[in-house]
C-alpha cells in the first residue's frame, strides 16, 4: 500500500477530496520511519508539526516534578498527535512524544500547514472533525477518573483494547491509566485468578 | 451590543468572515434567555445543537451509578457548549446540559449546521481552532487530575477563575474539581486561615 493510501482513507470517512488535492497533499506530507524510544518532541522544544500514525505506538507525557513519567495520549495506527498547544501558540512544550515501538509516520510541518489549509479548505473540516472526536474522547477520559475506581478503569480498558493492552509496556500503561506499576500487578494477578477460576 | 456581535467578534480573533457571511450565519443563530436550572439537553435525548454562551453560565454533567451529579465541563461568557459525540453521531446523550444561573446564548442547531459550514466554510478553521483548543484544555485538566493532589487542584483553579469561583455553588465546584462538597468547606477553611495569618 502506498505510504499515503492509510490516510487518505481516513480523511475519505469524513470529507472528499479531488485526486488534484490528493496529489497536493502527498507532495507536503514526509514519510518517516523512527525507532523504538526516538523523540519526535522534548520538552523545552517549540512543537513544529502533526504526525500521523501509521504503525507502531507513540506517546505524549511530561516529567513530573516528582520524576516520573505522566502518560497523557497514546498515538496508534489512524491517530494524529501533537502538542497541539504548542504547535498553535509557538510556545516551549512541556511535553514529550517518543515511540514505544518501531514506529512508521506521515509528518505534516507547520511551515506547510497555512498554506495547505488554504489549497485544501477540505482539511478544516476533516481536522474539526479530529479534534471534536479527541475532545470527547478526553472528556470521557475525565468522567472515568473522576467517577470509576482505578480497578474499574483498568478492567473497562483491557475490554476495550485488549490487544494494544498486550504490547504497550505495563509501567506505561499504568501511568496512562493514573496508577503505579504495583498496582497494576496486584490487578492483573487478581485478573488472572479470576481467568482462571472461570475457565476450570 | 447586537446580540451577535460577541460572537462575531470572537470570530474575528481566528478568521475573517465577509459581510454578507456574517449577515448569512446571523440568520441561522438563534438567540435564546433561559433561567436558572433550566435544561438545553438531558441524558437520553440526542444532542441536536451547539450553544455559545453570551452571558451566565451553563453546566455539562452526568447521573453517576450512585446519584452524583459529576461535572464534566462549565460553558462561560464566550465559550461553545454540546455535547459533540451525541451530536455527531445522533445517539443519545448520556450528559445534561444545564444554566447555573439565568444564562443568554446562542443556539446553533444541527438541521442548518451541514449548510452553514457549506456556505461559510471559514466556520470549520473557526471551529477546528475551537477544538483544538479545547482538546489541549481537555488534556490539561487530566494531567491535574492525575498529577496534583486536591489541594493544589483547588489553590490552582481559585486563582485562575477567582470571579468564577465566588458565584458558581460551592457543590458544584467541588464536583468539577473532583472531590466532595466537604472536603471543599475544608479546604477553603484552610484558605481563610492562611489569608487571615498573612494580612495580620
Amino acid at each position: 500500500m502506498n505510504e499515503h493510501e492509510m490516510l487518505f482513507s481516513h480523511i475519505r470517512r469524513f470529507t472528499t477530496l479531488s485526486a488534484d488535492k490528493e496529489e497536493l497533499l502527498s507532495t507536503r506530507l514526509k514519510y518517516k520511519k523512527i525507532g523504538r524510544k526516538d523523540y519526535l518532541l522534548q520538552e523545552f522544544q517549540i512543537c513544529n508539526a502533526y504526525y500521523f500514525v501509521l504503525s507502531g505506538c507513540l506517546r505524549y507525557y511530561r516529567n513530573t516534578n516528582n520524576g516520573f513519567e505522566q502518560i497523557l495520549q497514546f498515538g496508534i495506527q489512524g491517530w494524529w498527535l501533537s502538542d497541539f498547544h504548542s504547535f498553535e501558540n509557538q510556545k516551549p512544550s512541556e511535553y514529550n512524544i517518543q515511540a514505544v515501538h518501531d514506529t512508521e509516520i506521515l509528518i505534516l510541518y507547520r511551515s506547510d500547514y497555512e498554506e495547505l489549509f488554504d489549497s485544501v479548505p477540505e482539511l478544516n473540516s476533516y481536522f474539526r472533525l479530529m479534534m471534536q472526536r479527541a475532545y470527547s474522547a478526553s472528556l470521557k477520559k475525565i468522567e472515568l477518573l473522576l467517577c470509576e475506581s482505578a480497578e474499574e478503569r483498568y478492567l473497562r480498558f483491557t475490554r476495550s483494547f485488549p490487544e494494544f493492552v498486550q504490547t504497550v509496556p505495563q509501567y506505561m500503561l499504568a501511568s496512562f491509566l493514573g496508577f503505579t506499576p504495583q498496582f497494576l500487578s496486584m490487578l492483573r494477578g487478581k485478573k488472572d485468578i479470576i481467568h482462571t477460576n472461570n475457565i476450570k
